[in-house]
């Protein structure tokens, strides 16, 4: 028998391709190096096998391949305070020459002399009240430059390292174990949407457009001659609780075939994410290392884990322990 | 020299793979089979070269290539009504037996007695109420699935022609083309973004998460042990003028860098597009074709493009005429 040349060229470009999808099938467990073997991780593995191999009762289309993760406490740490808070925080430094009224004005006093307790006794309302004093009225573009720069100099105050170190090394190779087996990734978080914008395509490998998040309303208006977007001091939409799934909803309008999150702030996520049709995956990462992380869950002001936990126990979600189920918590720092 | 098996097969791959490359590259033009040769053609393929061939000083890299586009009167006709507008019609004959304060009740008793000016004449205000009174209160998944058997269905009342196969041909193969180049490409519309998300994938090739369009609050509920979102009668978001800018950041959260629209509603769309750094493209489709399709700009009620038309010229934007630009109008019917 003679081939032509392009005969040759295509059999040989085949062949080459179908022993990677085989090397990628057969090595997939292989790509989840930080995790230990065990319940978690077969489960992970399991799924996408499931969902993902031809001629499965399971099978899902690429397209409909959504995996949605929360970002704090899931993707990256959450304490002592949330990272966005950090933020806020070093712009009321930052601002206050600027504010005199600060000196005597909730929760800005407070928060200048380091009483970190009474400004989060003020609760959601104290802490929407700093967002918006040191988010707003910037424009887009300059407020991304203003993350951008913080997160290239900021250290987080008990670990010492920049913040975008403090992502989950088993929860990249997650992401990354998806995508290269046809998942789309999202973020669908309760953080501030331009804040996560500004380093998850290069922490995360997650485009812009595939992070929700929490936002200010906006204002589209001409500033010395050009367009621009102000961000306003009004919250827009909150992306936490039932917000998640109306967030899913609003921005992706498919349903999700699977769902990571952390806290009884993603329940709801996890709850739609489930009742779809076919092969569904839910997962906690549940906050169990006290020594290389922290320990908190039923009880923790930030990141509470308690209905969420009861239910996935009766459901049958898939909880991690980071203590049990991962051999690194954090990105090795990069040099 | 010898080679190794693999080597030969790697040599062959980069071989083919340049040959398919620099085949797409040299027949871009053959593309857009459907457009008369001309200024406007011209401009399309121009600014996509520019923008996709390595070392230009206008590269811009693949992650960037944002394509926007209107909906209405832009990928689809919008003549003599708003599509939306006769699903919505439709719907309120099909509920008219459950609604007998219709009887008595504007809009409705007009637009049931098939008085469209009556209807047209209460202007948004009316268009909203019976939006809200025949969209509200299913749930999304139901109301996906109505759309869907509408569209099935129904005819254009001047045309015959089912309301999919009102679609552009041109700008179809607009999309095709933008897309070959790795461009991604999101519907930016003052349309419903549940309704067009029932059609734009089989259609358009976008999938939902690439369609922002206005929409009505939801509420995450449970119905029968079952989590549903429901829709409520009020608007959540206005996709249009201002709206379309700020509508990208929230969606997509960077900046376009091609915008395509029709009308002054698009108009900031266009703005804040060609507003950003490094080689930008504006399009407005003109209709200008009264036979084949309608003709209309400056003063018409549905679709005015005026203002854009005055700053397009002012500012070199490309203005596509559709009768002299365009060989063919509509989609050919699929059989």
């Amino acid at each position: 028998m003679t081939r032509s040349p392009i005969a040759v060229v295509l059999v040989s470009m085949v062949a080459l391709a179908t022993a990677l999808i085989c090397a990628v099938g057969a090595h997939a467990a292989g790509e989840l190096p930080s995790w230990n073997d065990g319940k978690a991780k077969q489960a992970v593995v399991g799924f996408v096998a499931k969902v993902t191999e031809q001629g499965s009762p399971d099978f899902v289309p690429v397209p409909e391949r959504i995996a949605v993760f929360d970002n704090d406490g899931t993707l990256w740490a959450e304490q002592p305070l949330y990272f966005q808070l950090y933020f806020a925080i070093d712009r009321v430094k930052a601002l206050r020459p600027r504010h005199p009224e600060w000196q005597d004005k909730e929760p800005f006093t407070a928060l200048l002399r380091g009483d970190l307790e009474t400004v989060l006794a003020g609760g959601e309302h104290s802490l929407l009240k700093i967002i918006a004093a040191t988010h707003a009225n910037l424009t887009t573009d300059e407020f991304e430059g203003i993350v951008k720069n913080w997160l290239a100099t900021a250290k987080h105050p008990t670990t010492g390292r920049p913040y975008t170190q403090m992502a989950y090394q088993p929860m990249l190779e997650v992401l990354t174990y998806l995508r290269a087996n046809g998942f789309k990734t999202f973020i669908v978080s309760g953080g501030g949407i331009e804040f996560m914008r500004a380093f998850a395509e290069q922490v995360y490998g997650i485009p812009p457009e595939q992070v929700i998040g929490s936002s200010g309303k906006l204002r589209f208006e001409v500033r010395d001659g050009k367009p621009v977007l102000a961000k306003l001091p009004e919250l827009d939409f909150n992306d936490d609780k039932d917000g998640k799934p109306i967030a899913i909803q609003k921005f992706i309008g498919r349903r999700p075939i699977a769902a990571f999150g952390n806290s009884d702030g993603d329940l709801q996520m996890l709850q739609w994410t489930t009742a779809g049709r076919g092969a569904r995956f839910a997962l906690y990462v549940r906050h169990t290392d006290a020594e290389r992380e922290w320990a908190y869950d039923r009880r923790s002001s930030i990141g509470r884990l308690d209905k969420g936990l009861t239910e996935a126990r009766a459901r049958g979600w898939t909880v991690v322990s980071m203590k049990e189920d991962w051999k690194t918590v954090f990105t090795p720092p990069s040099r």
